[in-house]
């Protein structure tokens, strides 16, 4: 159960509720939000019968939620979150591509990738700064000088930014020079850090972990709006199973399925999803086709060259030939290329 | 290594081969085939320097094969498979429709799923006379009684049938009535059956297992054409991960990997897929976004009375609308609904 | 719910409680067993209050079970299943060794193999002579003559022979040979060879699929007790995983929820487990010491000459040295090798 | 390769032999040590033939390492690492007991959870000050307070105490009251977090991620040790599978292929591994068989009372009895609790 608060309702009301709650047996998770607060009831087995709650004083709705997770649920929210980003919807009608390198590796690589990208019809520029490697011998990013240049990148281009933040003593850089922060799919269950993207105000990419089921997903993002930041993009990467023809198994199952259960931005992508650079095309039709609200490809000038992930990145012109293709998926479901 | 015999090569040329192979330590294995003998080469570690096969006589051509499928590998066959079923074409230009129900329940039920999607455009009816289920208890099929059923609905609508053989003492009457033989998900490594198979004169359905990567699902393919049928096509029905909030994962990756890989059609079944009624949709959309060439669909007359999958089945009028959904899709990406 | 009719219940008396189960609007599953049978109930959904069987005539015992599989579950039979293979007891206080090589290569070689094996304290000669191989193209096994030689084994040595049957055309011929019957990992849902074992009169080592859950595997066992033949014996042989540095990951869970869930009786193989020679011994001990009724292990006089798993089959010598450690294990908890 | 200096090796000489790594178009990674500085180096294709390095002034060993993980790696160190934590020997031929609550819950449940344990023969007190929850509404841990719990048990104890820390900011606090810091499995790959462990004074107790690979795993502690800390256990406990039967898939094949590729000292955690109380001792002494170094043991004065994973935390009785079993394993294979 979620009781939300009015906006106007003051920290009396608020903690008259929550005292209610316990003397009641429950348990309240006051999840204070930008606007107004939720409180969120855990421990009521039965049911409450003719709420107790819906009198008091500051309380706007009573929400019964049936799934672990709330403020993220369709229940609570039953229309679609819309993440403006600098003018650029995520969530909305509109389709929005997001490319660029896996690591930004150099001024000259980044501007090519992303002067590339855009002309091509993206409207985000990805690429790490930081990057999660399974070796400590490979390369790791350049830091803040990676992060400097995505910002030139996007002077230049006016592309968004998104980039992945992996430490919070990073965080306030990263926010300074990101617009939205990408949660890696390894930091999924990074509670500490979810609890600090929560008192963010940029945009959060929140990465599927690689056994993530749904449902914890959603909980993860659940971490991230519960502490105060309800803009907040799912990206499905892959998953891993038994299957070694693919570097991931892409589950676009997971599409449909979080459309209907949360009101949360889907992301897709086929890029890491596959991990062959010759099938990214289909799965980026695919995962369209499925219902997502935006793909993150990954392009670079010379794939054969990138210090990671060059053999599932794109060239410029096999990202402008993905680019047509999507484009007339995205017509044939009724939605656009935003 | 595949040494193709000319298709005029006699028996003593064959043999003559083959004790060639023996001779420089190898092993040879013969297949024959309805046109032509191949004859497989294994065992042979750094390469044959200087072909010893290429002047003897009745060798049609000598052909490196990387992999260790041979017939099913579009290394050796590089232009795509096409299944003719009575006028129906199976890996073409346009993309198959196939649906009706998970089980043959009864005539009045089998007939109206049949001229159901028969009206809606599907070209095949599926069904199932023998049911492999996980319990001794759960309803196991008609037998030959829904066979003839699925005859009577051939009859009447000029659907091609598609249903599947489990026990190798129903083949030939599963010959005798149906169009397409369908090897379910847990025999695809029934190797016995595998065999047998490979001497009907019929296209086989092959369902990917459960647990089965796509090299050994190719390999399973590949104890078809090796024992003499050349017609299979491959299913896609989902592979089992750990995620819980779909049926199975259905793996839109393996129909790009798998087009590269083979030259035999690919099909995708959304509704063991992802088992989800609501998203069967999504996933059809997607599965052909990915190059699918055909669809096999459930469809019951009233899905909540089903015997087996109602949960997974459509309504006909549900199928109606996907079908209206996947002829724009097959259309974006140039193709049709045949 | 289970009716387990008396052992003097006469067809006519069965028939009558069938008619008053259908009369309620519930399905009956007659169960003939060797010396009673008894009829599993299905579609009760709320319960029978005050059972409308227990006063008819010939009928036994009503047993309400919360599980699908009934006849496997020790809700059904408290006390083990310990199956008597001319002498040996399986599944009793003693710990018996199945070993041998994976497949029937030579006289010689299965000869070999059998003497070490023996002498060295197995009871039972494990060798295949039907291989399930993943490629058409492997050695398939030598067939009848394989079972010849197992056999002669027996004959010379004592041991019991326990064989691979794929094919139900060979079931004949496997029953005249072996002594017990294995039904491999990929054929453990095959549905219509299940039923068959069914009707055999030799015990079944059933494997478990790659993929399969306990409660999937325990359903398998269902299929074969429902059918006719309560002598099974569950194998643990590894389940198919995302990791690779082993072969399969051997699941030693599944022996402390089966001892809970079954009577039957429950054999490790640590072989095919791991399948890496030098930590067969590991397994082996471990999975004793979870509380295994038996281990079955994969020896050849040389392993590097081995046609199949040569990379997992212990010599003579290390399967002295295992044979030593695992009776150490079983004396530690209070059990013995056989 | 991996270059280690002599222990008196100057900054201007590992200096050289890095310049000299770079002038062949090699990249070296220097990884300074508490006695000694090794210098990694990738890049190297073909192989050095007749070693550029090893006449270089301060050079130790030159060591040609086939693996991607280095310090971790059996070829690099033969011998075992020995953990000393305050006299209790991590690794050594006494094998560990860890035991304790999940949560740090109250002064009352702890200290009577630590005194149960140590009268038991446990050496290590676990329980969790900060708790990774899948749900942000679940119980979080007590953080600071419980922190001096655990310190308090200890000195009422003498037993060593383990607990994880999650976020950085708490990682100086938990240095100053643990004696190991236990990485939990969520975050097995936060790199940020293991490199700061690699600069810690305090042995890591490094779990297994649930999808992560053994080969993962290891480049995983790779980290610590090439950021500074070679005090490094690894834990394995569960990994994610199909399985619903158990909470997770504990991996025993991990210890013997870990004791193989690693010098590193193994924990076995059989209470998340199967997640059910019934069945901890079966897999706690399948755990020691197969050759951990030490188990780590989930107990609770009240199991049914607990916070968090109650259904898999064992009374102190139980836990005594698991003593008295584990003992007897330990026994049998030559090792002792220690």
């Amino acid at each position: 159960m979620l009781i939300v608060m009015k906006q106007n309702a003051t920290p009396e009301q608020v903690e008259a509720v929550v005292e209610r709650i316990r003397s009641l047996g429950l348990t309240p998770h006051a999840i204070p939000g930008a606007q107004r607060t939720a409180i969120g009831i855990t421990g009521n087995k039965g049911g409450l019968e003719g709420s107790p709650f819906e009198g008091l004083p500051g309380v706007g709705e009573v929400l019964r939620v049936s799934q672990p997770f709330k403020l993220v649920s369709r229940e609570v929210q039953p229309e679609d979150t819309v993440i403006d980003v600098g003018g650029v919807q995520l969530g909305g009608k509109a389709i929005v591509v997001m490319a660029g390198p896996c690591s930004v590796e150099s001024r000259e690589q980044l501007l090519a990738a992303a002067h590339a990208v855009k002309s091509a019809g993206a409207r985000f520029l990805r690429g790490g700064a930081f990057k999660p490697r399974t070796s400590p011998y490979e390369f790791q990013g350049l830091g803040e000088a990676g992060l400097k240049l995505l910002a030139e990148a996007r002077e230049q281009t006016g592309l968004k930014v998104v980039t992945e933040v992996m430490d919070p003593d990073d965080l306030s850089m990263c926010v300074e020079y990101a617009d939205v922060l990408q949660l890696g799919a390894r930091n999924m269950q990074n509670f500490s850090l979810l609890k600090k993207l929560g008192g963010v105000k940029k945009p959060i990419l929140l990465k599927r972990g690689p056994s993530a089921t749904i449902r914890e997903w959603l909980m993860a993002a659940e971490y991230v709006l519960a502490h105060g930041n309800n803009q907040v993009a799912l990206c499905e990467r892959g998953i891993r199973t038994f299957e070694t023809a693919t570097r991931n198994t892409l589950d676009l199952n997971a599409v449909p399925v979080l459309k209907a259960l949360t009101h949360l931005p889907v992301v897709v992508d086929p890029s890491h999803g596959i991990g062959i650079r010759a099938h990214v095309p289909a799965m980026a039709r695919a995962g369209i086709a499925a219902g997502a609200d935006a793909i993150i490809v990954e392009v670079h000038p010379r794939p054969e060259q990138a210090l990671s992930d060059g053999q599932q990145s794109l060239t410029p012109t096999e990202f402008e030939e993905l680019m047509r293709q999507v484009r007339i998926i995205a017509g044939a479901i009724g939605r656009a290329i935003g």
